[in-house]
């Protein structure tokens, strides 16, 4: 199973607090009380503690440099909902959203399908270890306009996936610096930031904000869940949270589409609330995660396959396959995928399902 | 708090079955060897024995007379999110559902809002108390056509909600007739349906189709949740039953917008698959709500209050303050409204929030 993005390093650590902590299940005999107040508890601001942990490990695993406010946290059913909800919140069918490619392919479903609304991808450049340029957002832009096409925002996955690279601090300001000067909105993926094993240090647009950077704040919007940095995609845990108070309003009633279950809330309030707990995890997780990552390189290098070097951040790698192509096609790609997935047996995904511009590359998950 | 169909009479039974079966957590120790598997777990299919324990429920709370399907449930973010993804699946915008009024005044947020679908009200007569006719289910449906409006299907709340009513076999075949020779859809919400205290007995249009009743069973769709029946809407288990293949597999796509947390699965699952436990809750619980709504309508009466003497479900009674009105008229309602919240102190609803063509009406729940 090298095609699912799933983080399950650190579940030890998890199972260890929940043994210490019995209260945090509303099912244990110690935290039985609770439950018939979390049970009926349907409010769509979500329980006060949720919203605080949460804002509290979102600033932990951003170094402490920056604060959340917990009443800008939303809930959503995962991100898939998140990202949902904020098309909707942002833009009428047939507006469209710019997306550095390659990208996450479950966007054209969770953003497009039921809003109506379309997404252009950025393109990058193999040689440029895929970086998002300026030129390349204005040639997308300025390529909608004379397609006659509303540009409503930018939507950039940080760290990404599946190229599993952090955008430096000079890429996110000409990034804040285009959508503010453009007057479109900034959607930052941030559900990977934890995932960020080795230097340099994640860097979130949270951070940016706070330097003197001229942007107006209402464009600006975080998507954010616990499925990738602590590995619980089946708590359904997604997280808008949106500089925009029109944004957290409407967001808000809309998350009763997809709320998270109070016992879950009450669950995570307990569990990210202790301080404690979240640092370790945090150090540990990255640490294994590090650990897994050379194992892999370093069994890929031996048989002679590259990846992109940039990396370091994610569940997965980005690896050039292009010279075992037959021809630098994606007929040739799919070709070669076929052959993995059916004779050396291993599930990995070929670079077309992510936009990705230049055929051979993959991504493996580790 | 009389503004709130909230379900809270029985969680001593609930809180009981919990101790006794501490594995259903899976964050006690006793629980904690699943945790891993189901934190991990995000099938948009759910955990098959939640499909399965949500089968046997929902027959039970039926007297068994029907029989369900577990491949057929589908989970979503609540009945919320329940209705708005049927709504999704079965009309484009601008197309319409008929509603029999009066009806849940969330429905015109969750069907309309992000669908574009219209709601077009069924009147129905106070002095027939409240029954939907076949004359007006044609008479809306004429309406709409009249007005370029396409008709996709017809929405009923069964028990209703705000009248506590349950529709009676005749009324529902004739229902059944009426959408299949129309072609439209039928949507039943069945949220209450173990919430009927008194006989006769809830039938469910389960129980119709299960009947030599000629009927195009693709039309048919069921939206169900334990918010009402076990008073758990901070769990958010909104489920999808259609006899639809086609919605099912729709339905099951767009349900990771608002899944279910697994976490909240495998305690459901563990809960409702323990027959001897579900038989003595919905015995239990119907009783103790037969007792509570004994108490409030002797209370109501010995102040002269009269309230629908048809009803025998639901959490709340539909009374008639119209001869407190100073005119017959909705404004004098509201006038009236604004005297109990704010004088009498009490928080009932008002007959005109639930689309009820006569004014005088409120909505009480007990």
């Amino acid at each position: 199973q090298m095609g699912l993005a799933e983080n399950q390093l650190c579940f030890d650590l998890i199972q260890d607090w929940l043994k210490k902590n019995p209260k945090a299940s509303i099912c244990s005999p110690e935290g039985l009380n609770e439950f018939r107040e979390i049970a009926i508890f349907q409010d769509y601001h979500g329980l006060p503690e949720f919203r605080s942990a949460v804002a509290n490990f979102m600033e932990k695993v951003r170094g402490n440099r920056v604060t959340f406010d917990p009443d800008r946290i939303v809930m959503s059913g995962g991100a898939t909902g998140a990202h949902e909800t904020v098309a909707f919140c942002l833009a009428d069918p047939g507006e469209a959203f710019l997306v550095p490619a390659p990208y996450y392919p479950g966007f054209d479903r969770d953003l497009r399908w039921r809003t109506g609304v379309k997404l252009i991808p950025v393109d990058s450049d193999s040689s440029n270890s895929f970086m998002v340029t300026r030129e390349a957002l204005e040639n997308a832009y300025e390529k909608a306009q004379l397609d006659n096409i509303k540009v409503k925002g930018l939507l950039i996955t940080n760290p990404s996936n599946p190229l599993g690279t952090i955008l430096d601090r000079e890429t996110l300001r000409s990034i804040v610096r285009f959508i503010n000067e453009k007057n479109i909105h900034l959607v930052c993926d941030e559900i990977y930031a934890a995932t960020v094993f080795s230097q340099p240090d994640f860097i979130s647009v949270a951070e940016i904000l706070q330097e003197d950077i001229e942007c107006n704040l209402d464009l600006v919007h975080i998507v954010y869940s616990l499925s990738k940095d602590m590995g619980f995609p089946g708590l359904r845990v997604g997280i808008i949270y949106s500089y925009n108070d029109a944004v957290v309003s409407c967001a808000r009633k809309m998350s009763s589409f997809g709320l998270v279950s109070t016992q879950t809330q009450y669950l995570i309030a307990s569990m990210l609330s202790d301080n404690e707990f979240v640092e370790m995890f945090i150090r540990e997780s990255k640490s294994r995660l590090a650990a897994r990552y050379r194992v892999f390189t370093r069994g890929l290098d031996q048989v002679g396959i590259e990846c992109l070097k940039t990396s370091n951040a994610g569940l997965f790698l980005w690896m050039d396959l292009s010279r075992l192509l037959k021809e630098q096609t994606f007929k040739a790609e799919m070709g070669l995928w076929r052959v993995i997935i059916h004779e050396v047996k291993l599930n990995v995904s070929p670079g077309c399902s992510f936009h990705c511009s230049k055929p051979g590359w993959f991504r493996v998950c580790f």
